[in-house]
């Protein structure tokens, strides 16, 4: 109910957001930090987004398969720069039963190194590849910052994919190819947009020769990933020995790629809609399109639970993902609250009136509008929820537009980022050490340099004066 | 290919699974024992079995939830008899990067525990029952005795439903309908039949009340359990305080279930349908149902390609899951063993002479035979299909028939569990001290007592002459 959300989102984001996770219901905390319970009401927006990404890479020719969670010590090392950066947030199994291992296990913090090792022993010539892998499973990172649900956890619901190629060309080819299916995914499905582009040296995945990101811009202007393509080049494929016999039967290494989104799209998506009654969910993502709630009283009762029924039944036949609550438990204004903290788009209010006049009274969730339809006018909902699909992608385009800005004082830079409050796009030289030197004076890094050429905003770098070598964008993020 | 199986299954049924499975590209073995990797062609039977048993949770009311891999051992330990059997094979992480952690924590052996933590923190009221929770997931049991591939794995996929009810009646009946829903999904989907009954005391899911099983008879006469539905009574929900107000407003413990279904039901599918060409599979299972090999030879080649084309749109036009398989660098002397290895049920093959004749010739895996059909009567193959997922079942079951046997005679009874050649029904007390001692004496112990009332064979127990309680199956197993 919205009482129980304490804390408003414009006064506190995060606390906001927590009130509002655990009262709809979507995940609760367990008693491992950074472990959480995915409750039926939000694995079900991870069950929506899975089916939609499936059914997307299965047309591309991609198969699902599953490697251990358990990858041995000697395996995760294999690739230098991997490991540097993995080893110190992996979570280790010393024992099994009551003995000691021979060798530390680290839980999958990501399965190149595992996968990689099989892909060496299946691929032998040509005719093998390409080999288009995905998993879906979770990963372990053992965050030593504070965790927060979805958007850093130590344990994270993900796929994984991971593609081998015989040319460079087709392998970015690839890896540019499924940071837009994310893309779309965000836009289409949860309803927000994103910033598309690359990350800068300093901020690509450990082993990938280019990492490519989508970015969100929260309310508060921070920026969050929500899923990266990376193209490996042949960085894995040596030290793992994945080669193929060309059609000149010569032996070559292999070109690899591999990407991945995590339920953190669920939380942005949640950050950027919700507001200060609890969860606005996008028509594509809602576990519960409409709802229909009868309001009884004395001796209407029976025939207003007779017409809400019918209403239901039409809207079911529609393919609309309905509830009929006609629990006698509890009041229709406890119901209002209940499906309003649960952020279902469209509320069907079926009362006395309504049945002698034959029409529906409807009330949007996103911008709480209210209006009443004769009953046969119930086979426009399906394009009403489109139409807020759409109005509420719009709101969240106006609000990432709102947070961007553009920079060629370095002064202003500086001030902008510290506080926070936008994007910022300026021209910079993109050496990690400058990098480094933003991150310290500010707190803020480079989110992702766009991937279409883009016009110079200054010939020089914004930070350290030396030459400009793309236009990037910064920001604070989670 | 046929000749890549070197051992017979009639002279070494574990030596030819483990071929059979390699080379059909079903799973393959990573650098920790136990760990099985699924490829691709493996995967999508799990897939496959997820996609069926998924849609019958959901008929249920049953919803998917998500909670977490990693269990605290305080939490663990709760039920005194879950513990007892559980912590001698639970893999345990102890380091999180490089800090020891304050209490070890367990990768689920199974998550009676840590679910009903939460259950106890969600449930208030009769209002909030039942709760029909279901996660797809992993576990991981530290096997110390040999690990075979989906039989006995250290790392295994599964799913486990777990339900909460005001009554002992609903408890009771929601575990024994799980099990049916089991029994139909190897009956149909995997074309094997199964004994159904509940374990014996000894032989029971340790904390629960009573276990559900059903039990396949494997080619060597061996018995294997294939899924568990587990009445719990309130031996969880006292420890865990899983707890209602009931409508008098007076707290009431709940009566839980759990029930699970592992990718053990695939090996058993393997194991009773596969043959020395390797896998045989149904069709309701098979990745792939037919598989259409054009047979091209110089000047032909383009005519065959064209119709072998137009068979495969037929057969895809009908909602078979159909392969065409036209690549040149394989010839289709190759292609006839590779499909045979992977179980595909139906070969379709195209040259000269059906086009010419425009028909196209037939050959069913099962059992070998071949014929030819014209070109309209594509349209009768998925009613082979059907005819050949129903034959198989009647194979299979006349083969667990012949595994069957019923003893009076004590020495009989002890010759026949320690040939391993029967699954032996007798007269027993139940008594678990008895059944250490068959155990001792055979190596077998008893599979399951049936659930429908049944005539006893024998006033006296067969092993130790007590009063018999029930009828009992006794085999070895995996």
């Amino acid at each position: 109910m919205a009482d129980r959300i304490k804390v408003r989102k414009e006064d506190d984001i995060i606390g906001w957001y927590n009130q509002v996770l655990l009262n709809s219901e979507v995940v609760d905390f367990s008693d491992i930090k950074g472990f959480a319970v995915y409750r039926p009401y939000g694995y079900e927006m991870w069950e929506s987004s899975m089916y939609y990404l499936d059914s997307v890479f299965k047309e591309r020719g991609v198969k699902n398969a599953y490697f251990p969670l358990l990858i041995p010590e000697s395996l995760l090392t294999r690739e230098k720069e991997h490991v540097k950066h993995f080893n110190p947030e992996v979570a280790w199994v010393t024992m099994g039963g009551d003995s000691l291992l021979d060798e530390r296990l680290a839980i999958r913090p990501t399965s190149e190194t595992i996968m990689y090792r099989s892909y060496s022993k299946w691929i032998q010539s040509y005719r093998d590849l390409p080999m288009l892998i995905n998993q879906w499973n979770t990963m372990v990172r053992w965050e030593t910052k504070e965790t927060r649900f979805f958007l850093r956890g130590r344990e994270n619901l993900w796929q994984e994919g991971h593609c081998v190629f015989a040319t460079e060309e087709e392998a970015v080819s690839n890896a540019e190819d499924m940071i837009r299916v994310y893309k779309k995914f965000s836009e289409e499905v949860l309803a927000f947009p994103v910033l598309m582009g690359f990350k800068s040296e300093g901020e690509k995945f450990a082993g990938a020769v280019r990492t490519y990101t989508i970015e969100a811009v929260l309310p508060n202007n921070f920026a969050s990933q929500v899923g990266t393509s990376h193209y490996l080049g042949q960085n894995f494929s040596k030290p793992f020995d994945v080669k193929f016999l060309d059609r000149g039967n010569r032996s070559q290494y292999a070109y690899q790629t591999s990407w991945g989104v995590s339920a953190r799209a669920i939380g942005v998506m949640i950050l950027i809609h919700g507001d200060n009654s609890g969860l606005v969910l996008p028509p594509s993502i809602a576990p519960i399109q409409a709802v229909v709630v009868p309001i009884m009283n004395g001796k209407s009762g029976e025939s207003v639970e007779a017409y809400a029924g019918e209403v239901y039944g039409a809207l079911k036949a529609l393919g609309i993902k309905v509830l009929l609550d006609d629990r006698r438990e509890y009041s229709p204004g406890w119901k209002f609250n209940e499906y309003e903290m649960k952020g279902v788009p469209i509320r069907v209010e079926v009362g006395e009136k309504e049945v002698k006049e034959r029409k529906v009274s409807l009330k949007t969730r996103f911008n709480g509008s209210k209006d009443e339809v004769p009953f046969d006018a119930i086979s426009t909902i399906p394009d009403r929820l489109a139409d807020i699909q759409r109005e509420m992608f719009e709101r969240a385009e106006a609000l990432m537009k709102s947070a961007l800005t553009v920079e060629t004082d370095r002064g202003e830079f500086v001030k902008k980022l510290k506080e926070g409050k936008y994007i910022v796009k300026a021209a910079w030289c993109g050496n990690p050490m400058c990098e480094t030197k933003i991150g310290d004076e500010t707190g803020a890094v480079s989110r992702m340099i766009p991937m279409t050429d883009d016009e110079l905003l200054d010939k020089k770098c914004i930070f350290c004066g030396q030459e400009a070598e793309h236009n990037a964008y910064f920001g604070q993020s989670y």
